[in-house]
């Protein structure tokens, strides 16, 4: 199965393609979508939802894991972050999608098996799980790959177990 | 000129189309478009998505004004706002619409005088200044056709002044 993470932010937006065969994961694509801050903020929602539509149709995944923070510094930063994850989680549904949140320590546990590992533990193991070398990705493409690789690992077990409406809704 | 006014939020999102000819202001419409909780987040913002594209379509407006709050309770009722306001801000820059933004102050006292309005001042006077009997409205649709009336009343003023690069990036 081939996953597309995402690690949404309104100045940058981290995304990463894993794929597993057979339990063995393998690197596809990833990187960051920058938008520059100067532009106007529906502009810069567009460019967001633009270039995730064209990732979607490049990679062509089967599912979405979106790291989903309620860690804000305060209700500004945390109106941005939220218009950044509306954009990404509007543009997995109307792919059609199936979407998966993920809190950072789930992702940080799934990843290093410690829920307050450092970034660069978690940049070390991505970059282990997937043979990457860690100067090639930045954190948030390393952060998107870290949601797909625990969506990858807890995905489908979460997914009958604690979300059931949400599967049933989305395969209307 | 025609201009949509919205009041984003996640649970209710409030609309409303006002015209302006010679001064005189006009009613077109308004409403509120209600998301049931109960679907998953993505679904949700989908929906939003769908209705204000929607409504862009069938009322053609010419420019759109938003209420852009920053008062949340705390960061997960902003993050929550900030993922329907996102949305709102996409509709609008995909359908190629200039937006204002404005603070609830600043749209309380374009339509009653005074930035420390109650709600019900606010609805009595966009009853007053579009004929409309207050029944009619919700809060919502009632806030969103205030929205309109401000920027109506002073919009053009502000993009010339105050936005020249918002203006600039939108006309591409």
């Amino acid at each position: 199965m081939r996953v597309l993470g995402i690690d949404p932010g309104l100045v940058a937006t981290g995304y990463g393609v894993v794929e597993s065969e057979r339990g063995d994961l393998r690197h596809i694509a990833s990187g960051t979508i920058t938008i520059p801050a100067s532009r106007p903020l529906s502009a810069r929602l567009r460019m967001l939802y633009d270039s995730l539509g064209e990732i979607c149709s490049r990679y062509d995944p089967a599912e979405v894991a979106v790291e989903n923070t309620f860690l804000a510094k305060n209700v500004a930063v945390a109106l941005k972050l939220g218009q950044a994850r509306g954009i990404a989680l509007l543009v997995a549904e109307l792919a059609q999608l199936p979407i998966s949140e993920y809190a950072p320590t789930e992702i940080k546990i799934a990843v290093t098996g410690f829920g307050g590992a450092a970034k660069e533990q978690v940049q070390l193991m991505v970059g282990r799980l997937l043979r990457l070398s860690v100067e090639t990705t930045t954190h948030h493409a390393t952060d998107a790959l870290a949601a797909a690789i625990c969506h990858l690992h807890s995905g489908p077990w979460r997914r009958i177990v604690a979300r059931p409406r949400e599967v049933a809704s989305r395969t209307l």
